[in-house]
Protein backbone atom coordinates (compact mmCIF):
# COMPACT_ATOMS: atom_id res chain seq x y z
CA UNK A 1 0.00 0.00 0.00
CA UNK A 2 2.85 2.47 0.59
CA UNK A 3 5.01 1.59 -2.30
CA UNK A 4 2.10 2.59 -4.51
CA UNK A 5 0.52 5.63 -2.42
CA UNK A 6 3.96 7.36 -1.60
CA UNK A 7 5.58 6.68 -5.02
CA UNK A 8 5.09 9.71 -6.26
CA UNK A 9 2.17 11.20 -9.06
CA UNK A 10 0.52 14.25 -9.64
CA UNK A 11 -1.93 14.08 -6.66
CA UNK A 12 -3.77 15.76 -9.37
CA UNK A 13 -7.31 14.23 -7.76
CA UNK A 14 -7.01 15.23 -4.35
CA UNK A 15 -5.76 18.58 -5.65
CA UNK A 16 -9.09 19.06 -7.39
CA UNK A 17 -11.12 18.51 -4.44
CA UNK A 18 -9.08 20.65 -2.76
CA UNK A 19 -9.19 23.51 -5.19
CA UNK A 20 -13.15 22.42 -5.76
CA UNK A 21 -13.73 23.52 -1.99
CA UNK A 22 -11.58 26.79 -1.91
CA UNK A 23 -13.78 28.06 -4.36
CA UNK A 24 -17.06 27.91 -1.97
CA UNK A 25 -14.81 28.99 0.95
CA UNK A 26 -13.64 25.46 2.25
CA UNK A 27 -10.15 25.08 3.59
CA UNK A 28 -8.04 22.52 2.31
CA UNK A 29 -8.10 21.25 5.87
CA UNK A 30 -11.43 20.69 6.13
CA UNK A 31 -11.48 18.41 3.14
CA UNK A 32 -8.35 16.59 3.49
CA UNK A 33 -9.48 13.14 4.34
CA UNK A 34 -11.96 13.28 1.27
CA UNK A 35 -8.84 14.20 -0.69
CA UNK A 36 -6.35 11.77 0.48
CA UNK A 37 -9.26 9.02 0.18
CA UNK A 38 -9.71 10.11 -3.87
CA UNK A 39 -5.53 9.18 -4.27
CA UNK A 40 -6.20 6.01 -2.47
CA UNK A 41 -8.89 5.01 -4.75
CA UNK A 42 -7.12 6.14 -7.92
CA UNK A 43 -3.72 4.29 -6.91
CA UNK A 44 -5.77 1.25 -5.86
CA UNK A 45 -7.16 1.72 -9.64
CA UNK A 46 -3.46 1.59 -11.15
CA UNK A 47 -2.59 -1.70 -8.80
CA UNK A 48 -5.20 -3.59 -10.17
CA UNK A 49 -5.38 -2.14 -13.53
CA UNK A 50 -1.48 -2.91 -13.79
CA UNK A 51 -2.26 -6.11 -12.79
CA UNK A 52 -0.43 -9.24 -14.78
CA UNK A 53 -4.23 -10.50 -15.57
CA UNK A 54 -5.19 -7.08 -16.69
CA UNK A 55 -2.55 -4.42 -18.20
CA UNK A 56 0.50 -6.30 -17.12
CA UNK A 57 2.65 -3.10 -16.57
CA UNK A 58 5.89 -3.25 -15.06
CA UNK A 59 6.52 0.55 -14.13
CA UNK A 60 4.41 2.97 -12.41
CA UNK A 61 5.17 6.51 -11.27
CA UNK A 62 8.68 5.46 -11.79
CA UNK A 63 8.88 2.37 -9.39
CA UNK A 64 7.84 -0.90 -10.18
CA UNK A 65 4.51 -1.73 -10.12
CA UNK A 66 3.17 -3.19 -6.75
CA UNK A 67 3.11 -6.78 -8.18
CA UNK A 68 6.62 -6.93 -9.38
CA UNK A 69 7.21 -5.66 -6.04
CA UNK A 70 5.35 -7.67 -3.71
CA UNK A 71 3.42 -10.66 -5.99
CA UNK A 72 0.46 -10.85 -7.48
CA UNK A 73 -1.47 -12.13 -3.97
CA UNK A 74 -0.15 -8.92 -2.34
CA UNK A 75 -0.55 -6.58 -4.66
CA UNK A 76 -4.18 -7.40 -5.42
CA UNK A 77 -4.71 -7.57 -1.92
CA UNK A 78 -3.19 -3.95 -1.41
CA UNK A 79 -5.09 -2.71 -3.61
CA UNK A 80 -8.47 -3.86 -1.90
CA UNK A 81 -7.22 -2.54 1.27
CA UNK A 82 -6.48 0.89 -0.37
CA UNK A 83 -10.07 1.09 -1.49
CA UNK A 84 -11.49 -0.05 1.99
CA UNK A 85 -9.30 2.58 3.13
CA UNK A 86 -10.83 5.01 1.00
CA UNK A 87 -14.10 4.57 2.47
CA UNK A 88 -12.79 4.47 6.60
CA UNK A 89 -11.15 7.81 6.02
CA UNK A 90 -13.91 9.75 4.75
CA UNK A 91 -16.52 7.98 7.30
CA UNK A 92 -13.89 8.14 10.17
CA UNK A 93 -12.04 11.92 9.78
CA UNK A 94 -14.10 13.86 7.20
CA UNK A 95 -16.12 16.17 9.24
CA UNK A 96 -19.21 18.26 7.82
CA UNK A 97 -22.20 20.64 8.80
CA UNK A 98 -24.17 18.32 7.55
CA UNK A 99 -24.09 14.68 7.76
CA UNK A 100 -25.65 13.82 4.90
CA UNK A 101 -22.93 15.18 3.09
CA UNK A 102 -20.26 13.02 3.80
CA UNK A 103 -22.75 10.47 2.93
CA UNK A 104 -23.33 12.19 -0.04
CA UNK A 105 -19.61 11.98 -0.97
CA UNK A 106 -19.24 8.27 -0.40
CA UNK A 107 -22.33 7.61 -2.97
CA UNK A 108 -20.30 10.12 -5.67
CA UNK A 109 -16.80 7.79 -4.59
CA UNK A 110 -18.65 4.64 -4.75
CA UNK A 111 -20.61 5.38 -7.72
CA UNK A 112 -17.32 6.82 -9.57
CA UNK A 113 -15.47 3.82 -8.86
CA UNK A 114 -17.71 0.95 -9.43
CA UNK A 115 -20.01 -0.49 -12.47
CA UNK A 116 -21.18 2.63 -14.00
CA UNK A 117 -18.10 4.37 -13.81
CA UNK A 118 -13.89 3.01 -13.64
CA UNK A 119 -14.86 -0.65 -13.59
CA UNK A 120 -17.59 -0.29 -15.93
CA UNK A 121 -15.05 1.93 -18.50
CA UNK A 122 -12.16 -0.93 -17.58
CA UNK A 123 -14.59 -3.50 -18.79
CA UNK A 124 -15.34 -2.22 -21.98
CA UNK A 125 -11.46 -1.00 -22.43
CA UNK A 126 -10.37 -4.59 -22.36
CA UNK A 127 -13.35 -6.09 -24.75
CA UNK A 128 -12.22 -3.80 -26.60
CA UNK A 129 -8.75 -4.25 -27.16
CA UNK A 130 -7.18 -5.17 -30.47
CA UNK A 131 -10.75 -3.97 -31.88
CA UNK A 132 -12.41 -0.94 -34.09
CA UNK A 133 -14.57 1.35 -32.32
CA UNK A 134 -16.20 4.08 -33.03
CA UNK A 135 -15.87 7.30 -31.13
CA UNK A 136 -19.59 6.56 -28.87
CA UNK A 137 -17.79 3.41 -27.48
CA UNK A 138 -14.20 5.36 -27.21
CA UNK A 139 -15.97 8.38 -25.54
CA UNK A 140 -17.78 5.81 -23.26
CA UNK A 141 -14.30 4.40 -22.17
CA UNK A 142 -12.45 7.58 -21.21
CA UNK A 143 -15.74 8.98 -19.83
CA UNK A 144 -15.94 5.98 -17.24
CA UNK A 145 -12.71 4.89 -16.84
CA UNK A 146 -10.99 8.26 -16.26
CA UNK A 147 -13.63 11.18 -16.27
CA UNK A 148 -16.26 9.92 -13.42
CA UNK A 149 -13.67 9.92 -11.03
CA UNK A 150 -12.64 12.99 -11.68
CA UNK A 151 -16.01 14.50 -11.65
CA UNK A 152 -16.28 12.76 -8.51
CA UNK A 153 -13.45 14.59 -6.93
CA UNK A 154 -14.26 18.06 -8.19
CA UNK A 155 -18.00 17.37 -7.10
CA UNK A 156 -16.82 16.03 -3.45
CA UNK A 157 -14.67 18.90 -2.39
CA UNK A 158 -17.64 21.54 -3.36
CA UNK A 159 -20.36 19.74 -1.94
CA UNK A 160 -18.28 19.47 1.11
CA UNK A 161 -18.07 23.60 1.09
CA UNK A 162 -21.93 23.53 0.74
CA UNK A 163 -22.40 24.70 -2.93
CA UNK A 164 -25.62 24.87 -4.40
CA UNK A 165 -27.17 22.35 -6.49
CA UNK A 166 -26.62 25.01 -9.49
CA UNK A 167 -23.24 25.45 -8.62
CA UNK A 168 -22.39 21.93 -8.89
CA UNK A 169 -24.42 21.36 -12.02
CA UNK A 170 -21.81 23.94 -13.51
CA UNK A 171 -18.89 22.20 -12.05
CA UNK A 172 -19.94 18.71 -13.20
CA UNK A 173 -19.85 20.49 -16.94
CA UNK A 174 -16.31 21.64 -15.94
CA UNK A 175 -15.46 18.64 -14.71
CA UNK A 176 -16.98 16.02 -17.79
CA UNK A 177 -14.44 17.87 -20.03
CA UNK A 178 -11.40 18.09 -17.91
CA UNK A 179 -11.85 14.53 -17.38
CA UNK A 180 -12.09 13.41 -21.28
CA UNK A 181 -9.52 15.94 -22.10
CA UNK A 182 -7.31 14.19 -19.27
CA UNK A 183 -7.50 11.01 -20.79
CA UNK A 184 -7.03 12.27 -24.02
CA UNK A 185 -4.02 14.33 -22.93
CA UNK A 186 -2.72 10.68 -21.41
CA UNK A 187 -3.46 8.85 -24.65
CA UNK A 188 -1.55 11.74 -26.45
CA UNK A 189 1.51 10.96 -23.97
CA UNK A 190 1.72 7.39 -24.37
CA UNK A 191 2.42 8.09 -28.05
CA UNK A 192 5.02 11.26 -27.78
CA UNK A 193 5.83 11.42 -24.52
CA UNK A 194 9.05 9.87 -22.25
CA UNK A 195 9.39 6.82 -20.07
CA UNK A 196 11.22 8.57 -17.62
CA UNK A 197 9.19 11.70 -17.06
CA UNK A 198 5.82 9.81 -17.68
CA UNK A 199 6.91 7.24 -15.00
CA UNK A 200 5.31 4.68 -16.60
CA UNK A 201 6.05 2.72 -20.12
CA UNK A 202 5.50 4.64 -23.62
CA UNK A 203 3.99 3.23 -26.20
CA UNK A 204 2.29 0.30 -23.82
CA UNK A 205 -1.38 1.52 -25.69
CA UNK A 206 -0.43 0.48 -29.48
CA UNK A 207 1.37 -2.71 -28.38
CA UNK A 208 -1.40 -3.99 -26.38
CA UNK A 209 -4.14 -2.40 -28.87
CA UNK A 210 -5.78 0.07 -26.85
CA UNK A 211 -8.28 1.88 -28.52
CA UNK A 212 -7.48 5.68 -28.13
CA UNK A 213 -8.35 8.87 -29.31
CA UNK A 214 -4.69 9.41 -31.39
CA UNK A 215 -5.47 5.73 -32.89
CA UNK A 216 -9.41 6.68 -34.26
CA UNK A 217 -8.34 10.31 -34.57
CA UNK A 218 -4.79 10.46 -35.35
CA UNK A 219 -2.15 12.80 -32.86
CA UNK A 220 -2.69 16.51 -34.22
CA UNK A 221 -6.96 15.68 -34.21
CA UNK A 222 -6.37 14.22 -31.00
CA UNK A 223 -4.73 16.89 -29.34
CA UNK A 224 -7.19 19.43 -31.05
CA UNK A 225 -10.12 17.84 -29.39
CA UNK A 226 -8.41 17.82 -25.85
CA UNK A 227 -7.84 21.56 -26.75
CA UNK A 228 -11.54 21.96 -27.10
CA UNK A 229 -12.47 20.39 -23.78
CA UNK A 230 -9.89 22.34 -21.85
CA UNK A 231 -11.64 25.70 -23.23
CA UNK A 232 -15.32 24.46 -22.52
CA UNK A 233 -13.84 23.25 -18.98
CA UNK A 234 -12.77 27.15 -18.63
CA UNK A 235 -15.89 28.34 -20.08
CA UNK A 236 -18.40 26.82 -17.52
CA UNK A 237 -16.65 28.16 -15.12
CA UNK A 238 -17.27 31.41 -16.14
CA UNK A 239 -21.05 31.10 -15.54
CA UNK A 240 -20.06 30.39 -11.08
CA UNK A 241 -20.34 33.99 -10.09
CA UNK A 242 -16.66 32.77 -7.50
CA UNK A 243 -12.92 33.20 -8.23
CA UNK A 244 -12.40 29.50 -10.29
CA UNK A 245 -8.51 30.83 -11.00
CA UNK A 246 -6.98 27.58 -9.82
CA UNK A 247 -9.18 25.13 -11.55
CA UNK A 248 -8.45 26.80 -14.98
CA UNK A 249 -5.17 26.69 -14.34
CA UNK A 250 -5.93 23.16 -13.68
CA UNK A 251 -7.55 22.97 -16.88
CA UNK A 252 -4.62 24.38 -18.72
CA UNK A 253 -2.37 22.07 -16.81
CA UNK A 254 -4.28 19.01 -17.84
CA UNK A 255 -3.52 20.44 -21.46
CA UNK A 256 -0.05 20.84 -21.11
CA UNK A 257 1.50 18.18 -18.80
CA UNK A 258 4.17 16.61 -19.89
CA UNK A 259 3.44 13.70 -17.24
CA UNK B 1 -20.68 -9.93 -10.32
CA UNK B 2 -24.20 -11.97 -10.99
CA UNK B 3 -22.80 -15.13 -11.25
CA UNK B 4 -21.23 -15.37 -8.14
CA UNK B 5 -23.78 -13.25 -5.67
CA UNK B 6 -26.56 -14.93 -7.25
CA UNK B 7 -25.15 -19.06 -7.40
CA UNK B 8 -26.31 -19.36 -3.17
CA UNK B 9 -24.56 -19.13 -0.19
CA UNK B 10 -26.19 -19.14 3.33
CA UNK B 11 -26.54 -15.22 3.48
CA UNK B 12 -25.31 -15.84 6.80
CA UNK B 13 -24.14 -12.54 7.23
CA UNK B 14 -27.07 -10.65 5.65
CA UNK B 15 -29.82 -12.92 8.14
CA UNK B 16 -27.20 -11.51 11.46
CA UNK B 17 -27.76 -7.90 9.72
CA UNK B 18 -31.31 -8.46 9.89
CA UNK B 19 -31.71 -10.54 12.96
CA UNK B 20 -29.92 -8.20 14.90
CA UNK B 21 -31.91 -5.01 14.19
CA UNK B 22 -35.30 -7.13 15.03
CA UNK B 23 -33.69 -7.47 18.49
CA UNK B 24 -34.06 -3.76 18.75
CA UNK B 25 -37.45 -3.14 17.32
CA UNK B 26 -36.02 -2.70 13.66
CA UNK B 27 -37.98 -4.05 10.55
CA UNK B 28 -35.94 -6.38 7.67
CA UNK B 29 -37.25 -4.10 5.30
CA UNK B 30 -35.36 -1.19 7.16
CA UNK B 31 -32.00 -2.82 6.76
CA UNK B 32 -31.83 -4.72 3.44
CA UNK B 33 -29.61 -2.24 1.58
CA UNK B 34 -27.01 -2.59 4.71
CA UNK B 35 -27.79 -6.63 4.58
CA UNK B 36 -27.47 -6.76 0.74
CA UNK B 37 -24.20 -4.88 0.72
CA UNK B 38 -23.10 -7.67 3.57
CA UNK B 39 -23.38 -9.89 1.11
CA UNK B 40 -21.55 -7.95 -1.86
CA UNK B 41 -18.78 -7.39 0.36
CA UNK B 42 -19.07 -11.33 1.25
CA UNK B 43 -18.96 -12.39 -2.28
CA UNK B 44 -15.96 -9.90 -3.25
CA UNK B 45 -13.99 -11.09 -0.83
CA UNK B 46 -15.00 -15.00 -2.35
CA UNK B 47 -14.06 -13.97 -6.12
CA UNK B 48 -10.77 -12.69 -4.88
CA UNK B 49 -9.72 -15.17 -2.63
CA UNK B 50 -10.41 -17.82 -5.36
CA UNK B 51 -8.63 -16.01 -7.52
CA UNK B 52 -5.36 -18.25 -9.69
CA UNK B 53 -2.53 -15.40 -7.48
CA UNK B 54 -4.46 -16.58 -4.32
CA UNK B 55 -6.06 -19.54 -3.57
CA UNK B 56 -6.76 -20.76 -6.81
CA UNK B 57 -10.26 -22.58 -6.53
CA UNK B 58 -12.22 -23.44 -9.23
CA UNK B 59 -15.68 -24.33 -7.17
CA UNK B 60 -17.68 -21.68 -4.95
CA UNK B 61 -21.31 -21.83 -3.78
CA UNK B 62 -21.40 -25.33 -5.90
CA UNK B 63 -20.38 -23.80 -9.58
CA UNK B 64 -17.23 -22.55 -11.21
CA UNK B 65 -15.63 -19.83 -9.56
CA UNK B 66 -15.61 -16.41 -11.24
CA UNK B 67 -12.36 -16.24 -12.50
CA UNK B 68 -13.00 -19.95 -13.91
CA UNK B 69 -16.10 -18.42 -15.63
CA UNK B 70 -15.09 -15.69 -16.97
CA UNK B 71 -11.70 -15.07 -16.56
CA UNK B 72 -8.91 -13.87 -14.16
CA UNK B 73 -9.51 -10.05 -15.51
CA UNK B 74 -13.09 -9.84 -15.43
CA UNK B 75 -13.08 -11.88 -11.78
CA UNK B 76 -10.78 -8.95 -10.11
CA UNK B 77 -13.21 -6.66 -11.81
CA UNK B 78 -16.07 -8.19 -10.67
CA UNK B 79 -14.83 -8.04 -7.41
CA UNK B 80 -13.91 -4.54 -7.05
CA UNK B 81 -17.46 -3.34 -8.37
CA UNK B 82 -18.91 -5.52 -5.84
CA UNK B 83 -17.33 -3.49 -3.64
CA UNK B 84 -17.82 -0.29 -4.88
CA UNK B 85 -21.84 -1.47 -5.51
CA UNK B 86 -21.92 -2.31 -1.11
CA UNK B 87 -20.91 1.41 -0.21
CA UNK B 88 -23.16 2.91 -3.24
CA UNK B 89 -26.01 0.68 -1.70
CA UNK B 90 -25.45 1.43 1.91
CA UNK B 91 -25.00 5.44 0.96
CA UNK B 92 -27.88 5.45 -1.61
CA UNK B 93 -30.65 3.20 -0.53
CA UNK B 94 -29.97 3.24 3.55
CA UNK B 95 -31.97 5.15 5.00
CA UNK B 96 -31.94 6.09 9.54
CA UNK B 97 -33.04 8.38 11.93
CA UNK B 98 -30.05 9.81 12.67
CA UNK B 99 -27.62 10.36 9.16
CA UNK B 100 -24.99 9.75 11.47
CA UNK B 101 -25.78 5.86 11.90
CA UNK B 102 -25.18 5.46 8.40
CA UNK B 103 -21.91 6.42 8.21
CA UNK B 104 -20.68 4.36 11.22
CA UNK B 105 -22.53 1.62 9.98
CA UNK B 106 -19.72 2.19 6.29
CA UNK B 107 -16.99 2.67 9.15
CA UNK B 108 -17.87 -0.78 10.62
CA UNK B 109 -17.82 -2.34 6.96
CA UNK B 110 -15.10 -0.43 6.02
CA UNK B 111 -12.57 -1.11 8.52
CA UNK B 112 -13.91 -4.98 9.04
CA UNK B 113 -12.89 -5.80 5.31
CA UNK B 114 -9.43 -3.02 5.27
CA UNK B 115 -6.31 -3.79 6.17
CA UNK B 116 -7.13 -4.16 9.81
CA UNK B 117 -9.80 -6.76 8.93
CA UNK B 118 -10.46 -9.34 6.02
CA UNK B 119 -7.36 -8.23 3.93
CA UNK B 120 -4.74 -8.27 6.82
CA UNK B 121 -5.83 -11.68 8.12
CA UNK B 122 -5.78 -12.93 4.98
CA UNK B 123 -2.30 -11.43 4.26
CA UNK B 124 -1.25 -12.82 7.18
CA UNK B 125 -2.99 -16.84 6.03
CA UNK B 126 -0.75 -16.27 2.74
CA UNK B 127 2.05 -15.44 4.81
CA UNK B 128 1.23 -18.70 7.07
CA UNK B 129 1.35 -21.03 4.87
CA UNK B 130 3.20 -24.43 5.03
CA UNK B 131 4.43 -22.75 7.78
CA UNK B 132 4.08 -23.69 11.76
CA UNK B 133 2.20 -21.10 14.18
CA UNK B 134 1.56 -20.45 17.95
CA UNK B 135 -2.27 -19.64 18.49
CA UNK B 136 -2.36 -16.26 18.61
CA UNK B 137 -1.10 -16.14 15.01
CA UNK B 138 -4.05 -18.02 14.37
CA UNK B 139 -6.75 -16.50 16.44
CA UNK B 140 -5.91 -13.40 14.61
CA UNK B 141 -6.02 -14.99 11.38
CA UNK B 142 -9.47 -15.98 11.90
CA UNK B 143 -10.68 -13.10 13.71
CA UNK B 144 -9.19 -11.28 11.12
CA UNK B 145 -10.24 -12.37 8.05
CA UNK B 146 -13.42 -14.03 9.12
CA UNK B 147 -14.67 -12.18 12.64
CA UNK B 148 -14.47 -8.80 11.97
CA UNK B 149 -16.93 -8.94 8.35
CA UNK B 150 -19.90 -11.27 11.01
CA UNK B 151 -19.05 -8.60 13.85
CA UNK B 152 -19.48 -5.89 11.58
CA UNK B 153 -23.41 -7.36 10.28
CA UNK B 154 -24.33 -7.83 13.63
CA UNK B 155 -23.27 -4.73 14.97
CA UNK B 156 -24.13 -3.04 11.81
CA UNK B 157 -28.11 -4.39 12.39
CA UNK B 158 -27.69 -2.96 15.79
CA UNK B 159 -26.69 0.28 14.98
CA UNK B 160 -29.50 1.36 12.06
CA UNK B 161 -32.08 -0.17 15.12
CA UNK B 162 -30.80 2.39 17.96
CA UNK B 163 -29.11 -0.12 19.88
CA UNK B 164 -27.20 1.25 22.69
CA UNK B 165 -23.80 1.47 23.30
CA UNK B 166 -24.60 -1.06 26.27
CA UNK B 167 -26.17 -3.32 23.89
CA UNK B 168 -23.29 -3.15 21.24
CA UNK B 169 -20.93 -4.01 23.97
CA UNK B 170 -22.60 -6.91 24.23
CA UNK B 171 -23.79 -7.90 20.77
CA UNK B 172 -20.01 -7.75 19.92
CA UNK B 173 -18.97 -10.17 22.69
CA UNK B 174 -21.88 -12.29 21.07
CA UNK B 175 -20.46 -11.46 17.62
CA UNK B 176 -16.71 -12.05 18.29
CA UNK B 177 -17.38 -15.55 19.73
CA UNK B 178 -20.07 -16.74 16.53
CA UNK B 179 -17.03 -15.58 14.40
CA UNK B 180 -14.55 -17.84 15.98
CA UNK B 181 -16.95 -20.59 16.21
CA UNK B 182 -17.90 -20.24 12.41
CA UNK B 183 -14.24 -20.13 10.80
CA UNK B 184 -13.53 -22.72 13.35
CA UNK B 185 -16.56 -25.06 12.25
CA UNK B 186 -15.19 -23.66 8.45
CA UNK B 187 -11.87 -25.33 9.17
CA UNK B 188 -13.19 -28.47 10.50
CA UNK B 189 -16.06 -28.34 7.43
CA UNK B 190 -12.64 -28.27 4.85
CA UNK B 191 -11.52 -32.00 6.77
CA UNK B 192 -15.28 -33.77 7.42
CA UNK B 193 -17.54 -32.11 4.90
CA UNK B 194 -18.69 -33.67 1.90
CA UNK B 195 -17.56 -31.24 -1.63
CA UNK B 196 -21.29 -31.65 -2.88
CA UNK B 197 -22.77 -30.28 0.17
CA UNK B 198 -20.30 -27.53 0.99
CA UNK B 199 -20.11 -26.08 -2.41
CA UNK B 200 -16.67 -26.15 -2.42
CA UNK B 201 -13.80 -28.52 -2.40
CA UNK B 202 -13.75 -30.05 0.74
CA UNK B 203 -9.67 -30.83 2.08
CA UNK B 204 -8.38 -27.85 0.22
CA UNK B 205 -6.56 -26.18 3.34
CA UNK B 206 -4.75 -29.19 3.92
CA UNK B 207 -3.36 -29.30 0.48
CA UNK B 208 -2.63 -25.89 0.67
CA UNK B 209 -0.68 -26.22 3.85
CA UNK B 210 -3.07 -23.76 5.37
CA UNK B 211 -3.19 -22.74 9.26
CA UNK B 212 -5.93 -24.11 10.86
CA UNK B 213 -7.53 -25.34 13.97
CA UNK B 214 -7.63 -28.76 13.28
CA UNK B 215 -3.95 -28.88 12.01
CA UNK B 216 -2.77 -27.26 15.46
CA UNK B 217 -4.77 -29.12 18.06
CA UNK B 218 -6.25 -31.48 16.26
CA UNK B 219 -10.46 -32.51 14.72
CA UNK B 220 -11.85 -33.27 18.29
CA UNK B 221 -10.28 -30.60 20.28
CA UNK B 222 -11.44 -27.98 17.69
CA UNK B 223 -14.57 -29.20 17.70
CA UNK B 224 -14.79 -28.62 21.25
CA UNK B 225 -13.43 -25.22 20.99
CA UNK B 226 -16.46 -24.34 18.23
CA UNK B 227 -18.97 -25.42 21.22
CA UNK B 228 -16.95 -23.36 24.19
CA UNK B 229 -17.64 -20.27 21.61
CA UNK B 230 -20.98 -21.10 20.92
CA UNK B 231 -22.33 -21.39 24.33
CA UNK B 232 -19.90 -17.68 25.38
CA UNK B 233 -21.62 -16.01 22.64
CA UNK B 234 -25.01 -17.27 23.53
CA UNK B 235 -24.50 -16.55 27.03
CA UNK B 236 -23.82 -12.40 25.79
CA UNK B 237 -27.05 -13.11 24.91
CA UNK B 238 -28.53 -13.22 27.88
CA UNK B 239 -27.15 -10.00 29.33
CA UNK B 240 -29.72 -8.60 26.77
CA UNK B 241 -32.82 -7.88 28.41
CA UNK B 242 -34.66 -8.49 24.59
CA UNK B 243 -35.63 -11.38 22.65
CA UNK B 244 -32.35 -13.01 21.63
CA UNK B 245 -33.74 -15.88 20.64
CA UNK B 246 -33.10 -16.49 16.68
CA UNK B 247 -29.65 -14.70 17.50
CA UNK B 248 -29.08 -17.74 19.77
CA UNK B 249 -30.47 -19.96 17.43
CA UNK B 250 -27.76 -18.81 14.72
CA UNK B 251 -25.04 -19.70 17.17
CA UNK B 252 -26.37 -23.13 17.19
CA UNK B 253 -26.83 -23.57 13.63
CA UNK B 254 -22.68 -21.99 13.27
CA UNK B 255 -21.79 -25.91 15.44
CA UNK B 256 -24.63 -27.75 13.84
CA UNK B 257 -23.76 -26.52 9.96
CA UNK B 258 -22.74 -28.88 7.38
CA UNK B 259 -22.14 -26.25 4.85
Amino acid sequence: MKHSLFSGGKRFRAVLVVESAKVFGGRAEDVLPTACAVEYIHTYSLIHDDLPAIDNDDLRRGVSTCHVAFGEDIAILAGDALYSEAFRLISTLQKANDPQSIIQVIRELATASGVSGMVGGQVVDIQSEGKTVDEETLRFIHEKKTGELIKASVRSGAILACASNRELEVLTDYATNLGLAFQITDDVLDIVGDTAILGKTAGSDARRGKVTYPAVFGLKKSEEMAKIMVDRAKDALKRLNRNTDTLADLADFVYERRF
